[in-house]
């Protein structure tokens, strides 16, 4: 203490006072060692301290606080309002609101309509699967979801990785019947493991996916995606089942010559062309958003009547032909309860209804941020898993919260989930009445809506930034990207969650470790590498550890905190000034939030090491859980209790007073 | 840093002087608020960061330190130096260590032998297998590794875990020639495995099975292992192949009326006593350590020519009947190096290596501390690696470091590997000229020897340590202890690997946050749980984030923070005390090693939520990394960079410089 304050810059006038008052501060600072113990918090009892943990870890966000204090009939009806919040909400709904949301869900339902129609086809279903998924599962997540923005449906993204897993186990175009069963029951599995993860609030699994790999998994998913959509643009006929750009571009070379068809591609890209004018001009003026979201149901229009005028599709572009009229038929039966398809079903499921929960609880928290309401990550999960569950026996595949058409949603003025009702209505109407009329729709129009739609996941900006703050991440973001690309979607996927591990892994095996030095004029200790002009104390090391110390780096610790002591005793003398030797090492462990019995261990062979070339031991500021274990582990008493310090400053000075003022 | 110093508690009469210091202080600290601003590193290049993270992880003990600065001839014997440290400390061998290096080597040969014949029972394989592996193994570790003390062979643990996986895939008894070919091919990938960790300075990996689940492992492996020799020991014939509790005891007493041999329980009971009391004595007193040392040759050679004279194998006492006569045979062209067992050999291999590795290590570790002298993990790897592959192809197993002949080794005072060599050399008199000797040796003087044994490895206080220090540690280890008892050895493993990463993604995903107060009459800020004495700053909420900020955490971290805001507001409200309102939220950073894009994007939305209720965010102390991410990602600028302060007491004082007086 006897350094804090300023004391070396004093002007003249203040010499007389500051001595004085130097040797009050001093004579303070001696009490003070008797005042500041290191506290040692009051000994938890197992079970609270194993209940805190509990809660922690699982109901961090304190959902059941609403609960407290409440009489038994008012529990039950927060209950019931938790799991449907509907019934909170639609208390207060208004006409004003209704407004809002009818616009909001006439446009989505707009934009839905192609856009199912072609996510039908990544996933290798007939297009009414599409329709029927964006009928169902919006009306069920309307009642027991809570966020208001967010929009329903199959996305390109999941159905792509459907597809993917599905063909892997059935061909689609040999056995439809059975690769269709194959898709409801995924679905199946997609619901429960989300209503799982919710329902035991294991929600913050999918947080181990980095925002990384997630940019990086859904620009490569959005460039296979696009180019999976040059068979429709182009009027291929033999296209590979692969989606690696090498074999897809093999494809796509290789039928150049008699595999193109010229009056697809002139249908195909004169839309796209529309549809990215139309982006352009929503994104450069925010009020005309509703010009991108309907552009695609006019292109429909508009094509669909021309091929039908001009019987384009007897000069071979090819026309979606024929969609099943009527809404949702049954499909409980047709889920695979037993059997080999049962396992397949499961394991294809858990993959597609993760990715699906990553991207819905990303759009949840997104909007829910810009409009500040409060989301539940877990009850959330559970919404999506009980309209997936549902859907699964309604014909319908995975649905999950679509990006674009929530943006979409949001900038048209949504108030509640009953955008999405409006939506599903629409989509109803379709299916009973207009499915027939999208019979001369040519798919070349179907392509280009996907194309101008995944255009949108392709973030640069993202990772632009990404590169900028955190090279690691960029790793982690290419290796995804690139995995997609070039392999597959599960192999990016893979390449993704491996690297978020790995990042993990190496996070808490080789924490940083820094030296400290004083800086000039304070009681502050701080990195000598960030502080320049800190200054190093004559005679003690203070190096500061980064991190809590356990098993997995206890071993490292140790050793690098040698190697600091070796390096700066090397320096020394190299210098050849007339410096004292190190006597003391001082670890600050601020920082260190924890410790295990490998971290003991470690502390305890580093004290031994130390002893041989006598140099101190000294503790600064450890926390209340490390200093209870100390104490319990006999370490405190090791050491001996009074080597243990409040902060940096109090050590420097019990160690070497005189030293202290000197710098 | 107008707080900076005792204020409240001054004398009377320094009264005076302190009031005009009190001025001089504010005046210095409105221009220190210039003079210490948060320090930014110089940028590093992208090439010097990722070269020195990969620095850290693959050569955090600076192994090529040695050959810097040195002339090309000279790196060369250096190089071969490292690779067989023989060549280095060879050349400082004298007749004073090899004195200490032939008793210690003949002390650990008498105890390996009869060993080595019970562990090779485990591992089901013939006994000279064992002995084979105590002879080629420690030669080739004598030339290549660098600890001093290990002794080198067949362990228990191994042992028991190698005779389970490959029983798993082929069943001894039927196929005794391929399940040694397998038994072979594991040995090879278990030393290509060792090698490979080793000489991509993968040795960390090792450190992620924590010191508790080993101790609970080791516990469990070794009551299973003594649970086995109830066959030998009580002289059952017909004994379960399972290694569970359960199915072990059902066996034992199933046979009780018509398996059991008196004769031979006779024999193993008496031999046991007598083995149990010399390891008594041994305890005892260190210096009668040589006591439980070479109590096992004695009861062998005494039971051998009990049997012999008695003829009591006709009695049903099970005997040895025959060990192959001569040296280690070549198995190079026994190895699978195509078909279905290259691929389950391989499997093995990785998992006895593994464990093989970390009993190794750890006892190499305990040791090199205990002399003081340094020991590379990585280089020893590939040394035990090496005479694993060598093995592999001379009919040996697995071998590693014995914990047991290791202790005796050390205290029997060897100096130098050359211990190994001795030993090896005992072994290979045995193999040649004594083997025939063993016909008569009963099995259960065996089963006795191998019970003795492994009752060291139960470490009852390092499992009361544990509790003592850490419950989460205790589950790890009383899940392993478990799952090997009362399901397999490989179940138990499962559990102590599951636990120990669960045990880590723990730790990154909730990391502890905490309020801090400002201890009285110093500048220090600290928990308020662990300090009951420190007080908050009305009008400033100070929070302590103990961890990195990463994908993994960042939304728990924001909403925690967020979570702690309101619990204060509310009982600020509930006090209906005249307290001002939480006009800033101030963030210490100094725990905060570390922040990913995931953790920035965090960071923005909590200032956002916190703008909304019209809270500021101020950060302290952000350490180099961070401020560097902060300023590229261009937060700093966001929030404003004169909102982020060297340390909790000028930020408090820059928001609040009336109050801090107060306090």
């Amino acid at each position: 203490m006897a350094s804090v304050g300023p004391s070396s810059d004093e002007k003249n006038e203040a010499k007389e006072i500051n001595t004085k008052r130097q040797s009050l501060v001093n004579q303070h600072s001696q009490n003070e060692h008797h005042f500041h113990k290191v506290g040692i918090p009051p000994r938890q009892k197992l079970f609270k301290e194993f209940a805190s943990t509990f809660k922690e870890t699982f109901f961090a966000d304190d959902p059941l606080r609403p609960f407290k204090d409440q009489p038994q009939s008012r529990k039950l009806v927060l209950g019931i309002q938790a799991i449907f919040p509907i019934l909170e909400w639609g208390r207060s709904y208004n006409l004003k609101k209704l407004k809002g949301d009818l616009i909001a869900g006439l446009t989505i339902a707009s934009l839905c309509i192609p856009q199912d129609i072609g996510y039908a086809k990544l996933a290798n279903l007939d297009p009414q699967y599409g329709l029927y998924s964006s009928f169902v599962p919006p009306l069920i997540y309307a009642f027991m979801g809570s966020s208001r923005d967010i929009a329903i449906g199959p996305v390109a993204v999941v159905s792509l990785l459907l597809g993917t897993l599905l063909q892997n186990e059935i061909d689609p175009t040999k056995n439809p019947v059975e690769y269709r069963r194959l898709a409801f029951t995924a679905t199946f599995f997609a619901g429960i493991t989300q209503v799982t993860l919710g329902f035991f609030r294991l929600g913050f699994l999918i947080d181990f996916l980095s925002h990384a790999a997630i940019v990086g998994f859904m620009g490569g998913a959005a460039i296979t995606i696009a180019l999976q959509q040059l068979k429709g643009f182009l009027g291929i006929k033999k296209f590979t089942k692969k989606t690696d750009i090498i074999s897809v571009m093999h494809s796509v070379w290789g039928s150049v010559h008699h595999g193109w068809n010229w009056q697809t591609i002139v249908i195909g890209a004169s839309f796209l062309a529309f549809l990215l004018f139309a982006k352009y001009i929503g994104k450069k003026n925010r009020k005309f958003f509703w010009v991108p979201a309907i552009a695609p149901l006019i292109s429909v229009v508009l094509a669909t009547f021309f091929v039908y005028i001009t019987h384009a599709e007897k000069h071979g572009v090819q026309i979606v032909k024929n969609i099943e009229k009527g809404i949702n038929p049954s499909s409980v039966k047709e889920i695979y309860f037993t059997g080999d398809y049962l396992l397949k079903g499961f394991r294809i499921g858990i993959v597609a209804g993760m990715i699906a929960l990553t991207e819905a609880i990303a759009i949840g928290r997104t909007f829910a941020a810009m409009k500040d309401y409060q989301l539940d990550g877990n009850k959330e999960m559970v919404a999506l898993g009980a309209m997936n569950v549902v859907g699964s026996m309604t014909s319908c595949y995975v649905a999950t919260g679509s990006f674009s058409r929530s943006a979409v949603n949001y900038m048209a003025g949504c108030q509640t989930a009953v955008s999405n009702i409006i939506m599903s209505f629409v989509v109803f109407l379709t299916l009973e009445f207009i499915t027939p009329l999208f019979k001369y729709t040519p798919n070349a129009i179907l392509s280009s809506i996907i194309i101008s739609a995944v255009i949108g996941l392709i973030d640069y900006d993202a990772a632009i930034l990404i590169w900028k703050i955190d090279k690691l991440d960029f790793v982690a973001c290419l290796g995804a990207f690139l995995g997609v690309i070039f392999a597959s979607v599960e192999i990016g996927l893979l390449i993704a969650v491996a690297i978020s591990f790995a990042k993990i892994l190496l996070q808490v095996t080789r924490p940083r470790t820094a030296i400290l030095g004083k800086i000039p004029r304070t009681a502050v200790y701080r990195n000598i590498q960030q502080y320049p002009d800190a200054k190093k104390v004559p005679g003690i090391l203070i190096v500061r550890v980064d991190s809590a110390i356990y098993f997995s780096n206890s071993n490292y610790i140790k050793e690098r905190i040698l190697r600091w002591l070796r390096d700066e005793e090397e320096q020394l003398k190299a210098a050849y000034l007339p410096q004292p030797q190190i006597k003391s090492l001082l670890v600050e462990m601020s920082p260190v939030t924890d410790i295990d019995t490998s971290g003991i261990h470690a502390l305890e062979e580093l004290h031994k090491s130390l002893q041989k070339r006598d140099v101190q031991l000294v503790l600064a500021n450890p926390g209340p859980v490390v200093i209870d274990k100390l104490h319990s582990s006999g370490f405190a008493n090791l050491i001996g209790e009074d080597r243990i310090f409040l902060n940096v400053a109090e050590a420097v000075s019990s160690c070497s007073p005189k030293l202290v003022e000197e710098v």
